[in-house]
């Protein structure tokens, strides 16, 4: 089976840096994998597309060097057996809030005995190779989303369920759960709830990840000693390039006509 | 029928910003038409997508203060009159190079008698409103482009032909006719010819619009009197704000393993 | 935050007019938020399509006056979080039978700590505005679908929940479950019940739309007191118009032919 | 191979009610299909959408009754035969002027040696029978549309074509053409020269279909003796269903507030 | 309504001959139609597409002879009935493991009072026809898969469901819960799992249907006394058609450099 | 650039199989190009399928060995460049019958000053590698399909053309020229013109490909000493593995009930 590039970075201690998809488009997707990233993420909770795009995303990611990775919308089985099937080779689930729901969703990423996945992984077989059932379930990354004071409370207890391979961090919604509002990275409280979650992840050997959609954010959660970073989304990396261009032209524009 | 900006902003001699989508996802056109541009172009000719997408992207365009154009894959009537019908407000038509493909091109965007377009606006009418065939010859907007030998040879009596309403310059594929390749800009035969093509233009009270892909090269030609620059077109957005990001983590890891 | 219209009509004591789509074509959904009416819904629960398909819908309907609605397949936060993210201004949530049920609907369309949402608004962003999450809670409309025999007992204490905004009356769904088949509106059974539910909601100054399949059906609500009226889906309307024209048509080739 | 019913009505001397599809959408297709129409076309020329969606509405149109017709974007034998292979019984081609350009566009429709149509039948095979290739020649029709000054002055002349089937009128551009505007259905000279359109066709045994979008234009030409008649599009039928509608719910309204 | 030749084929005790798709694209729905199937199977379980893309296959399965089926994601409520609402006639439902799970999923697939589901039949009345809520719940087929060890413990009292038409085998997932890995067919215990599950729904007049991958598996299972037998999917069949020919190609080749 | 493979088996004297797309899917894409073909071929003339499919497709494709071409739908350089830009690295043309067309044709294939092909390479790029400019003219393959009785007279001076890398043979449409049918190998004139047409090729070192649809032709065509062989589409494929399972299905049935 293709190994997981992720879990080699993490085991030569390299950070990994990762895309992020919200705008659902298969050349896009491929633009990204040609961008210097490690690993390329389908967003289908916030990412405003659904399941028949993520496949076209997916094969486009496969045509890159970046690991294919999604974020589903919800904790279902059918859903994230629907993404491994289509070539996922890690799977972030949004709002794990306690021991039951991540034990469960550890579960929807693993074949029986370990799990409760579904035979059947059509794009996972052409992707991955023909020995896919024997080392998928030590391929594929199952990291649940930390990002509720539930979860904030619970994460020791979560990263103990044996099949959860680690954690990501949703800022966002932390920070409104912390009543800091959704863009609270200057805030300490926030940086030591981000540090306290890296902790307990690392200590049990788990995987941690996080986005960082503020600027320096990424540089910062390197520095802390986060495994992968996503540095923005696809729509903040636009909107800064376009207004770099955008600003550079009204600029010229301004001084033109005066 | 509702007023096409770019018309106006020509009377009040100021330069039109516009955006460009390769990619083609009805969200991102709808980001960019939420980036303080003043018009956003659908690319039939190189944008790896179809009719069927151009709608979508025309749509999303719609519900945003920008002006929806399109360039076409090729000049014929029946492609021309697809993307006017679907809302486009101004057609850029690749690879114009004499006088009759610049009549016939212009005559693609009139109805008759003016021209040769067929009746049935559907999009255009939802889009323009319900005086669209008194008012469309009027708001529409032709423009050629000029990217060869032969169109530059030709370029005064191209737009001499009454019904075009001006040029667009392609510089990737005037420079590669040039025999200066598709990343002139920093030659001053480049830019030579550039300006050559503006005046002759203006001299006749006609619209000149530009792809701007090099660093600068928007900032440039506003200065030169461009009424519209296109300041890259969105993948290289969207690679230039990935390309910062990144660099800034990988930065951060590299002092930080070190 | 782009103001709910159907607040201010509500506030207005005016009645609101909405478009119901089955058939899922942007261009349809833009073609209807033309035709008059204040809000267009888009139906992912008997409608044959998918998210991707609901997208583009409300992009469509963005480009026009009327204010996007959606009726969810079912009551999960996955999906109504997809759709609000996706820019709906309102959900309409089907089958919605005790409290219970009830609460947890109405909590999936508020950001903590009011309720669940998580935080990612994408379009909604863009269709709404900056100050989208200050202001979301209080534009957003939740509206819970009363069509069982459960509901219609529960009715009372489900329009306690402080964060539901509404109901929405099911018509086909409760004439079956009163045993009265799914026309059942000349039935004063239906009559008295549907009656019932708005002056439930009334007493508690909650909002109250219903779905108006027959004929005269969406009038008699008008006069009851209904908020909100759909008068047929867009499937009935395309069927009245098409029987009208190739009646007429049919009519007269008898006429001919005889 | 399945008889083209549109050939069958003709020799019994019955007029052909046929469906006109400007909204993209496979469901929609297979309602109208249900409508009492003996045909449904798929209108690529003015229709906002591409050939991947016209050969889902080119299936959907197969499990019904009615006939499936495609109009062109425009005459080139690439488009036809696309079309032709995924299904069409028939096409109506707009913009014919000329004889040489009806004789190309009837050389479209056929196979050599009686015209130019490449082999490779795709879904005309399913759709058709397995004798296809020896029948399609016979069962495929051909219509030119007659809407221009031109073609009126040709109509004879095209008319001579052996291979071609008949015409269609699109009196929107006729009118246009003829000085009197796209809804001159009126007008005397726009009766006459559909009139006389028609007996030009009949005098040779040819087929004559016309768009009648104008109230009771397609009784009109079903009296005059047309052979297939398209009472409206899609767009049409659906406003005119949803204004009855909703004007019914406006006035109880305003008669409620009052 | 149109009648589930299933149904009819149990009742003449004939074996029915499924088709599965994996590969989600219409004109691949239709080719497989016509290829001597008596039912044809779109897979949202493992086939990487979503609703969207089901909704064509539906459509153009309905343009065949072939019962259009399909497996659902998952157990719920919302998915099942939008697939009976798109026109399958019947639901293979995947992982039921016990009584009550049986009972909530053929309950989905009946209207009240013998079921949950919403009315509102869009497509399924097209292609069932105008009395289809009196018929559907007698044509529409429920069937449950047997793949766990759960399963199999409990299929005697989950076939003493009384809404519950039947089981349907899977064979990879059931081989793995039996500790025999995925492709198990030759082991006595997988037939003897398998002969007996059949005994358990004959016994009680309930449909029996299986996935057969394995060479000669759909040929064993008619023996033993399937009802219904899918011969392996879509993927298979193609991967066997290429093998045969390019090794034919390839022999040559070597043969010919030789 | 990546080197086109097709090249390199030409140089070695190795014969290439080439697998051809009808079914518009992007896993079907994929899967085929798992099968042990050397090139995978989209086919937009004859393909129920549109451009934005075609874009799927040679995403697919890249994620696989597979070298992608493409047919085009006719001989424009709108769709050629199109195709090209999408990451094409062939394209086999249909009905090219003279020396001015094939001349036209393969000027669309080639950059100036060799060709007409217009600079923006899009998925080309990320695809080929960053010298693209420099070397897609030399590793991009164009072939004219040689399938008419004018091909035929004109395949000597067709095959003098500088620039035009070889041919591929239409057997279905050359034999219909021939008087044959379009199933005809087994006619000697046939295999007469298939080696004359390789014969002229290979004489003047041009590329020579032919699709094989019947059996045993490509095993023929690879001793006649073709360089590339098409055994049949992809619907023959998949009808052939079907067939031989239901076939098996049916026998155990009769064998069964008898």
């Amino acid at each position: 089976m293709r190994v997981n590039r992720l879990k080699q970075l993490q085991l030569e201690k390299r950070v990994a840096v990762n895309a992020w998809i919200s705008m659902g488009n298969g050349y896009l997707a491929e633009v990204l994998g040609h961008c210097n990233f490690d690993a390329v993420t389908v967003d289908l909770q916030h990412g405003p597309y659904g399941f028949d795009q993520a496949v076209h995303l997916l094969q486009a990611i496969s045509a890159t060097e970046a690991v294919p990775l999604a974020r589903c919308a919800g904790s279902t089985l059918a859903e994230i057996n629907k993404l491994l099937d289509a070539g996922a080779y890690g799977i972030i689930c949004p709002l794990i809030d306690d021991v039951d729901q991540a034990a469960v969703f550890a579960a929807s990423c693993r074949y029986p005995p370990r799990g409760a996945r579904s035979y059947g992984p059509a794009r996972g077989l052409l992707y991955g190779g023909s020995d896919y059932l024997a080392r998928a379930d030590d391929q594929i990354m199952s990291l649940a989303m930390i990002e509720t004071s539930n979860a904030l409370d619970n994460v020791e207890r979560m990263l103990d369920v044996e099949e959860l391979d680690g954690i990501y961090v949703g800022p966002s919604d932390l920070g409104i759960a912390l009543g800091l509002g959704p863009d609270a990275w200057s805030d300490p409280r926030m940086k030591a709830a981000v540090t306290h979650i890296l902790e307990v992840a690392h200590a049990r050997g788990k995987y941690a990840g996080i986005f960082c959609g503020a600027p320096d954010m990424g540089e910062d959660c390197v520095r802390i000693g986060y495994d992968l970073v996503t540095p923005g989304n696809d729509v903040q990396l636009l909107r800064a390039g376009a207004a770099a261009r955008v600003d550079g032209v009204r600029r010229a524009a301004a001084g033109h006509s005066s």
